[in-house]
């Protein structure tokens, strides 16, 4: 290799992010955050450090909650352990010894002491929620030894197997990779042995033969005894969280989540509380409100006599906190209500938070901000102000502008009839409809390959996030509110119906059944599933649009008080144009009017002008053209009244236009005189290599100026009625595919011309525009030059984006999956904006046009419009408006206003 | 209109090319200026104000040569007439005739006097030279009573008829638009009647019928008697020269010569000399030296008793200056040889002049720098430098770098045997073959069809340019070396025949004979023409290679002594290599993997490539593939033993390799062991709707990197085995189609790692590079991001337009020639790189690039690099070096030496 190769590839490593080398800090870095007896040495500011959990364990310790002591490994030294190929960093054994014995002291126990023994739970916890992602390891510190003490201690042999086995299970699966599926099966035939129907029906006796079988599946699946070290199951345990964070699942989950820039995991390591310590304790997880409707009401399941794992897991269907807690010990569900009220004055928003309940005694394991639905968010935020908890800016930016889709789409129709075959909680709300999906990967290839499914699973665990990401909807069997499925899918704003106990599902026939019912359903079933009712309905049900009051219209009130960009809408007809006014449109900022040549026997007339030989016979098919396309302009200008309408002239090419089929392309000869010859020569010769880059757009125009002649009398011929009825009309004509300021010039004359002799035979002056699209890199590059004849630019991103890549829109599905899975492309450059490339000419045509043109209106009418990081690249670069489909106008409208309110604060 | 468009339309008139209005200035303008008697108004520097012709009629009178006396009318006047919408600006006439009054008494005659009268002769002149393309009108002044006073004056009644017939003849057809050919039928009526076989066999009654026919012909076609008053005809007569400036043909020829920039055409209105007036008068043309071999001799014709028409026209076969003069009259033979030298000395180069010898005196009607063909140019530089008229950068400058290409291409075998069948003049030498094309339209429209096509016609018009330039070639029965035909084609270093007499041609019935012959040639028969020999010969003759020796090696040493850019060549194989080395190239720029593709057997390795299911399978495929891969690079590394090879991995989409007829499919899938069905599968899998904007390029790469493991491992091992055989071998691997950073991180990665390993094995350490194409906008635009992992940019241009235009180079056809003929382009960009835009892009990454990496390495290998305007553009942004094809390659050094000088005089 050359020599400036070598020398760029040694500059390479200054070049990487910056980071502290773990071996060549010379100063100590601190590794381990203690917290326990009301002190802590971290903040809830430190969440980038010490992970979401481990910064709130700290907090709630300081705020004085009642948190079982413990310490937090950084999430730096989770890179750091990576970075060093899976070797733990020096001094890092040394300190969370130090840190243990701080925990021993604040728990009054020891670890390794079967007098009084400390358990220990090793947790993830990452700086952004990853569900499930990660793992976890209980009862750290047993052995053979401590659990006899533990049984002692606490007068419950029973309680102390059933955590040794636990710890053998968890240990063996999650840190030695031994199959879980060995110790389920260990665990049934020791059930069905002894006729034990539930794992609490399991004896003491019982307990004791699955710890011996689970540690003789420990050796077979390790080679090793289980390790009696509690100091040796503390390291690997910490060891193996770190390294789950660079796990397949993992990875997988922030790619799909647009998780970015973390070091790595955090690892909690605390006391152990209990809530298997009989009748008298309980483990739970609680929303300060309702996650799905954004109810200002307690909302949270716990489960008697249980571990945490047990809840989540959806194995044992839990109790309601609100309802049910009381019934089982008012003295604790008063005690959450405070506990409650504390933590949302505390962090001025919905917490998620996990307790456990050892004896009577409430102990705080978790909390954090609790994921919601939008609809829920919407509530909450809106409900948040008016009770001064949080300001109007909070609010906006509590709810995700990406996330208001889900708000936006329609829901079932309320009046169709429904044919229920079966009930489930309501985890997520929404409607869909889709065939059945067996199992995730079925869900994602069907989903891939076009089709629309449901996912239907048992329940659904972290391998399955792929599939359920594809599907539809989500459905399952069993499982709570905070089950896995229930939690991801709310996440993601999909559609979730879980514990719908009725469904019997045979994964590998591929059949559903209904208890009680006859019928089997198959892989070409269709069910709709519906999020708020928890129903499962036959068929494909359907659906109507929803409505946009109460605390919706707050927020997007507050949204374009604070926003400091106009949204206009894509619409090319009247319902569009009306549909986009209620999402609050502004305008529309693309009106395509190809689509008006398709229509009924519009495009007859289109393909006799398409095959006219000379001008005369084309001018006489536009004629025919006129009257059709002036009348859908009077009825988007009616529905426009007062707001500018951008119309777009003839983009696509010809082609598109002329039928393919043989037996059409006769037909076609028929009508227009023709031979079949003739039209297929027309055909053949309209043929293009690459379309996209060929005869198409203002190129027609200039072949073919009659045509632009035509559209311009269509629209300012409207613009004359409609003002004649007074109608405020406002008409921007929109070149599009323009390259060159002389091709601009060139059919600015026939469009003055025309419009000038329309407005005289009218007797009528329309106030009107000339502009382009700037969607051709050149007409980027030359914007100075342009916006001498243009009065406004509108950038066509899509275009834009397929050549300032080189990508075509059609073809880019053989490559952009490989380009996003290897990790080249951060995002589809389609569904959200270059603005390292694409933008830099979006900026560069911005400034040019305004130096020469100040104050040149500049908007954006690709699909980037409605893209809530897009939007905020248009806020930035100081565009006038951004243009998007008509329910996309709301999403556009509340990311304005993020991106607004985001740059006030800079 | 909104009012943003009010203001730039009224902004729009500042905005335009500054010109002085002709109305609104106070200041007067003059629009006249006079020579004559040693004494004149203009200069010789002021040939945009005068116009050439104008400019030099000043200077030769300043420099003492026989000027008769005269005036010339600016350009600028041109301008202001047709922008005035063809009326004479106010004051103009009132110059003219003071202008007229100096005349008439340096030239001590009176317009319109019987007794004493001044003609005059009223000329365009544009300040470049558009022969043939405006109007002319001789012997204004004429009238019924004039033409007799002059008939005694002269004491010639049959040379006063025969000036007057011709005023009527070129004021009717020039000035009024009365058809030429009346004029002619009653001029042949006439010989007819009275036996005349030429003109000069017509008596001085003939000649008064025929004034009388023409009268009558003038009246009938302009319903208007022939004007009388000699001002009117002069008025009329610089109306028509301004007007013709606007005329299609003019027009036309501006836009074929690419000539830009001018206000219009100068008029020269001048006192007639009369080489018509008996035996003892002349007119001629000649040149200082012969511009077609560049031999330093006198080189011109001349007609006895004839008007300047004649010999431009070829009418009539002329005498040689050189050899036949002297033997006419030695006296005015030795005048104009000493005029010659004068010339020369003078203006420092050839001239081309036109002298006409009146009664024995010579006069000087016009002088300019002669057109010359290439072959003679680069003598004529090469010479003048030996006599020390010029000096090196002079010579250098001399030489149209484009024009090269006249030199640098095959001529014909002098080895091969060649049916003569006619002969005539050398007029513009090279070679051509085609078949035969009976009128300039006919010519065209086969041309633009493909075809080569030989333009045979009797003479050749102005009207005739558009089919001349279509053609291979351009042969005429008639006319000499300074004939229409024979000036246009040598101008354009088309090869051209003139004269050749034994040609009969039949333009209706579109056949030609042989003058001896039975044999009918027709439209389908190929002749070939020399034009070094003048010979035409039957069928079509193999070409050889032209030499690089003499005046052209010495233009050429010089080219690069000056110039600050290296020259490479774009080569596939070591005959290309090879070539390009003999032409001068400095290494290979591009080096197209893909050609190797196709040669011989490999294509069915490639399609077994393409059609494999696994990696396996491809890697398989690849391995057989590699061998002939490494042998390609071998023999390219030996040709170009010490200079730089950039080889460009696989570019093309996959199905360019896949058959598509059906039976080649069969037998693709018989020969891969598929189903046909699994090979259209594959066929219709890659079809792409924008495979210039697909899955091409280094996307293959990303999807493949084991083809580019091959290509890597072949270009290495080859480097390593002739480095054995101490051949000096510098590869470049340059990754195409890249847009971002991190594609080129992902594949530099398996480049390193197998050029590393090949080394490895080989026991060999070879330098090498990696590089990049710049050729997507985006790479462009993120220049700064790509430097830091490319160590070369190579600015692949074709790309580059097609995607900064939108412009696919397929499909331009379809609209370019209408951007073209109405202006909107200047130039096909994909021939002369577009400065402004794609310019722009290919600036931004140099200098965005380079500030990354200092030094940076930076060419292009486009079809520009070959492109002269093209060269200048990359010299000034400071690119390391262009890259053509091999024919080029002079071209390209001759341009960047062009472009270095003219930056040292900036």
């Amino acid at each position: 290799m050359a020599k400036v190769a070598k020398k760029a590839a040694k500059k390479a490593p200054a070049k990487s992010p910056a980071k502290a080398s773990p071996k060549s800090s010379s100063k100590k870095i601190k590794r381990v955050y203690f917290f326990g007896a009301g002190k802590a040495e971290g903040k809830a500011e430190q969440k980038l450090l010490l992970g979401g959990k481990g910064a709130n364990l700290a907090d709630m310790t300081l705020a004085g909650l009642p948190v079982p002591p413990g310490f937090t490994i950084t999430t730096e030294t989770c890179r750091d352990y990576n970075d060093l190929k899976q070797k733990m960093p020096a001094g890092l054994l040394e300190e969370v010894k130090d840190h243990l014995a701080r925990t021993e002291k604040a728990s009054s126990k020891k670890f390794g002491d079967p007098k009084n023994p400390l358990l220990l739970a090793v947790r993830s916890g990452a700086a952004i929620s990853m569900p499930g992602m990660m793992d976890t390891v209980l009862n750290v510190g047993l052995n053979d030894v401590v659990v006899e003490g533990l049984a002692q201690l606490t007068n419950n042999a029973r309680f102390a197997y059933d955590c040794y086995r636990r710890l053998i299970n968890m240990f063996g699966d999650t840190v030695m990779g031994v199959p879980h599926e060995e110790f389920e099966h260990a665990l049934s035939e020791v059930k069905a042995s002894v006729g034990a129907a539930a794992d609490t029906d399991l004896r003491t006796a019982d307990l004791k033969l699955v710890v011996e079988k689970y540690k003789a599946i420990y050796k077979k699946g390790t080679g090793e005894d289980f390790p009696q070290d509690g100091l040796k199951q503390l390291a690997l345990s910490i060891e193996a969280v770190f390294k789950s964070w660079m796990g397949d699942r993992a990875i997988a989950y922030r790619r799909i989540n647009d998780v970015r820039g973390l070091s790595g995991t955090a690892v909690n390591v605390q006391t152990m509380v209990f809530g298997n310590m009989g009748d008298d304790s309980a483990t739970g997880v609680a929303f300060t409100r309702n996650p799905s409707t954004g109810e200002d009401r307690f909302y949270g399941e716990f489960l008697v006599n249980a571990q945490g794992e047990d809840v989540v897991a959806g194995i044992r269907t839990p109790l309601d906190c609100d309802t049910e807690m009381g019934k089982w010990s008012k003295k604790s569900w008063k005690e959450l209500l405070v506990v409650k009220d504390k933590l949302e004055a505390r962090y001025k928003d919905v917490q998620d938070f996990e307790f456990t309940i050892e004896r009577g005694k409430l102990y705080m394991l978790q909390t954090r901000a609790g994921k919601r639905n939008t609809k829920a968010a919407v509530k909450i935020a809106a409900d948040m102000v008016k009770e001064k908890l949080i300001d109007e800016k909070t609010a906006i930016l509590r709810v995700d502008p990406a996330s208001l889709d889900q708000l936006l789409h329609p829901m079932f129709d309320p009046k169709a009839k429904r044919n229920v075959i079966a009930k489930g909680l309501p985890a997520s709300p929404g409607a869909a409809v889709g065939k059945l999906a067996f199992t995730a990967d079925e869900a994602h290839e069907r989903a891939h390959n076009g089709e629309k499914v449901i996912l239907l699973r048992k329940e659904t665990s972290p391998e399955d996030v792929q599939g359920m990401h594809s599907a539809a909807g989500i459905l399952t069997s069993t499982g709570g509110m905070t089950s896995h499925a229930a939690v991801v899918a709310r996440g993601w704003g999909k559609t979730c119906v879980v514990g719908a106990g009725a469904l019997v599902i045979d994964e590998r026939s591929k059949t559903l059944r209904i208890q009680g019912s006859d019928k089997v359903y198959g892989p070409d079933s269709v069910v709709s599933i519906d999020g708020s009712t928890g129903e499962v309905i036959e068929g494909s049900l359907p659906m109507v649009d929803p409505e946009m009051t109460g605390p919706f219209a707050q927020i997007m009130k507050w949204a374009d008080k604070y926003r400091t960009i106009t949204v206009r809408t894509n619409a090319d007809s009247p319902a569009d144009a009306n549909k986009a006014r209620e999402f609050g449109a502004e305008g529309i900022g693309l009106c395509r009017t190809e689509h008006m040549f398709f229509e009924g026997g519009r495009i007859k007339h289109m393909r006799e002008m398409i095959l006219a030989t000379d001008v005369d016979a084309r001018k006489a098919a536009l004629a025919k053209l006129l009257p059709y396309q002036r009348d859908d302009f009077v009825g988007i200008f009616k529905a426009m009244n007062g707001l500018p309408v951008t119309i777009r002239l003839l983009d696509p090419p010809l082609h598109e236009f002329l039928p393919h089929a043989e037996e059409d392309q006769a037909e076609l000869a028929r009508d227009t005189g023709k031979t079949l010859a003739e039209v297929k020569a027309r055909v053949s010769q309209l043929h293009e290599a690459n379309p996209m880059l060929g005869h198409r757009g203002d190129r027609l125009a200039v072949t073919y100026p009659e045509i632009l002649e035509m559209q311009v009398r269509a629209i300012i011929e409207a613009a004359c009625i409609v003002k004649k009825e007074k109608v405020k009309v406002l008409p921007e004509i929109m070149i599009p595919l323009a390259g060159t300021k002389k091709e601009l010039d060139y059919l600015k004359t026939y469009t003055v011309e025309t419009a000038n002799a329309v407005m005289k035979e009218q007797g009528v002056k329309v106030d009107w525009m000339y502009g382009t699209m700037i969607e051709v890199p050149r007409a980027a590059l030359t914007a100075d030059e342009i916006a001498h004849t243009a009065e406004f630019f509108s950038f066509g991103t899509n275009d834009l984006t397929q050549m300032t890549f080189g990508y075509s829109r059609d073809d880019v599905n053989s490559f952009l999956p490989d380009y996003l899975a290897k990790d080249i492309l951060e995002k589809d450059p389609f569904q959200s904006l270059d603005q390292t490339g694409v933008g830099k000419l979006v900026k560069m045509a911005v400034d040019a046009g305004r130096k020469t043109k100040k104050g040149l209106k500049c908007g954006i009418c690709g699909e980037h419009g409605g893209d809530p990081k897009s939007v905020e690249f248009c806020v930035g670069v100081g565009l006038d408006y951004v243009s998007c489909s008509p329910f996309r106008v709301p999403i556009a409208r509340l990311a304005a206003a993020h991106a607004a309110i985001k740059a006030s604060k800079k």
